[in-house]
């Protein structure tokens, strides 16, 4: 028997895509964002909320795992999914971005990266092979190819030499790939902000025949014109039959500006340290829920919100965990949040199919930025 | 229409007693433990949590709430009920306790106390008035009266004092009740570990017709055996035909020797501060999550628990939560510790009404003494 195709285009409404994945965790609906479960959990929420709140595919840190608790242990703890109590689609990253953003001391070969732990100071080594096996260990649905991430500004040379390492490394990722049957390698196009640099990844890597191709080297500094120019250069030179994914983004306008683009797949910290931070995502834009108009407010954070937090606590009390530093705020604003995320997500995914994607874009947008009527009641 | 009476005693045996709380949020069967959302929360889990646990009774703190946010703003919230999403049965206690063991410069006189916030260093005062008016706007199910806690160790005279005090502001704490239709305010028996001052004060307040009656002034490092003793001078005192309530205990041992001793209501923060810091109830005794032999166990916390941590999570997955400082390690160790509570509770009030809460005590304490086998799998 033939495995489903990976991936399935359902509808295009400009270059927007509707589609499926087909993973041994399940099919997952596209465009998905995929919440952020660093350490094997999103902070402050259990699996059933994560699902209760719409979500059908989580992100794991391969650099974090690894460090703690070490890929062996969640092996023989049954495997990423169980240990994660999430019995859904899974992708983890390859450890590149971690090891450019948060590890000291890095040397940089054409081998691979020597760096010292952020935890301990401990020399530690991440190479195409050893990145790939680790994730091939913790058995996500989705594994990225290890990758150079350049910061930005870049000098073009330096990009340059980034983006060459990129694909000789995509290329020993693909040999070195052990669990090709269950999970798909994507490649991640680099470049920085040089069009050329770009296209000619794209190009390459497509030669390669990756079962998806992830956007990276974006979300680092560059701003939002230059990352939607990185996409409107990319994406075209992509196979319309392959998944798109786009790392480490972003805020809802740019999840919509990104869908328009043709991106397929999302991942973001920003729902869920937003909340921690007490800020919460609504149809008005962001509201910062230690403000002191919400004092003796009795409303829900957002009236049209179906999530418990909206359905059960007042922004009175929600400001009142927060002041008073309950997690309690913490999981209940995640947990909005993340199901304002999804919805998002799942009201593009619908106009796409009904070909009004565009008017929907707009009017989010136009509601998104007008912000809250804050005239005190 | 009479409404039922607040206290029903269903069954006893010897002195320990199953019976059911009658009030305006719903019946309550006894005896019950009440986890403690000191700020309006529990620490790390939402009312649907609680609910899940098998919680029928949550404290909340006056002391807390009156400092943050202000009875005015829960109760424009609309009430403590509504503010903390618990459409269950509360009580709150007077505020004295915290009073005695957090506030700093404190001048107690026989009007009230005097003393700065713990939070900001503010002067404040509370009084047997005004901590019942503001419970009255709190508007929990069970009130406490206004007394004064003598510390451990303490003169006679000292404890004579307080205890003498503890009476005349009981008398002022029911003069100044004004929702005794639907609010239950309980006196405190004071006395500390002098049998005769426990005595008198318990007579004393049993004249003036509570309907309910608490154990104050104990677990505050008097140790085990004196506390059972303030329990057996106390307890047969008091009129069967009202609940007794031992406040701030305690541990599974401390709550079936209190049943035992015929109490029907308990409260304390060990089950939720215990899994903060990583301290899990289990039949066999409390395991330490952060210990190495828990590294690489699949095993649940505890096999025969129905909690969703024990359902769903490895020793592996809930240490490494623990390791990495991940919330999510203390909602998971919360919820299970809440749930242990609570089936403690359920299996107690069982025994009793099968007659049999003797040996349920002795086979429990036993193995929960016996500790884990902790030989290497």
């Amino acid at each position: 028997m033939t495995p489903p195709p990976f991936f399935t285009l359902e509808a295009t409404d400009g270059a927007a895509r509707a589609g499926w994945l087909a993973t041994p965790h399940g099919r997952v609906a596209t465009p998905v964002f995929q919440p952020v479960g660093t350490q094997g959990t999103v902070k402050g929420l259990l699996p059933a909320q994560l699902e209760d709140a719409g979500v059908t595919m989580l992100l794991g840190n391969t650099y974090h795992l690894h460090l703690r608790p070490g890929e062996a242990v969640v092996a023989r703890l049954g495997g990423l999914h169980r240990f994660m109590a999430w019995p859904h689609p899974i992708l983890t990253d390859s450890g590149g971005f971690q090891v450019f953003s948060l590890a000291k001391l890095r040397r940089v070969t054409d081998g691979g990266v020597d760096f010292q732990s952020h935890i301990d100071g401990s020399t530690l080594h991440l190479s195409p092979e050893s990145a790939t096996r680790i994730q091939n260990t913790l058995g996500a649905d989705v594994i990225m190819a290890f990758d150079e991430c350049a910061p930005y500004p870049c000098e073009r040379d330096h990009a340059e030499r980034a983006m060459r390492r990129t694909l000789a490394w995509a290329r020993r990722c693909q040999q070195a790939h052990e669990r090709a049957a269950d999970q798909a390698l994507f490649a991640i196009v680099q470049g920085s902000v040089f069009d050329d640099l770009r296209r000619e990844c794209a190009e390459r890597l497509v030669d390669m025949d990756f079962p998806g191709y992830a956007i990276g080297g974006v979300s680092v500094g560059e701003g939002d014109d230059l990352m939607y120019q990185a996409l409107d250069t990319t994406v075209p030179l992509l196979p319309a039959a392959k998944p798109r994914y786009l790392m480490g983004v972003g805020t809802p306008e740019n999840l919509l500006e990104c869908i328009e683009r043709g991106v397929d797949m999302f991942d973001c910290i920003m729902p869920t340290r937003n909340a921690r931070g007490a800020g919460a995502f609504t149809p008005h834009g962001k509201v910062r829920l230690r403000n002191l108009r919400h004092r003796e407010d009795p409303r829900p954070l957002d009236p049209t919100c179906d999530c418990t937090t909206c359905r059960t606590f007042s922004r009175g009390a929600l400001r009142h965990f927060f002041m008073v530093r309950e997690m309690t705020a913490a999981i209940l604003v995640t947990l909005h949040n993340v199901t304002f995320y999804q919805r998002l997500m799942r009201h593009a995914r619908e106009a796409i199919l009904q070909g009004r994607f565009a008017p929907f874009k707009a009017a989010f947008l136009e509601r998104y930025a007008q912000g809250e009527d804050t005239t005190p009641q």
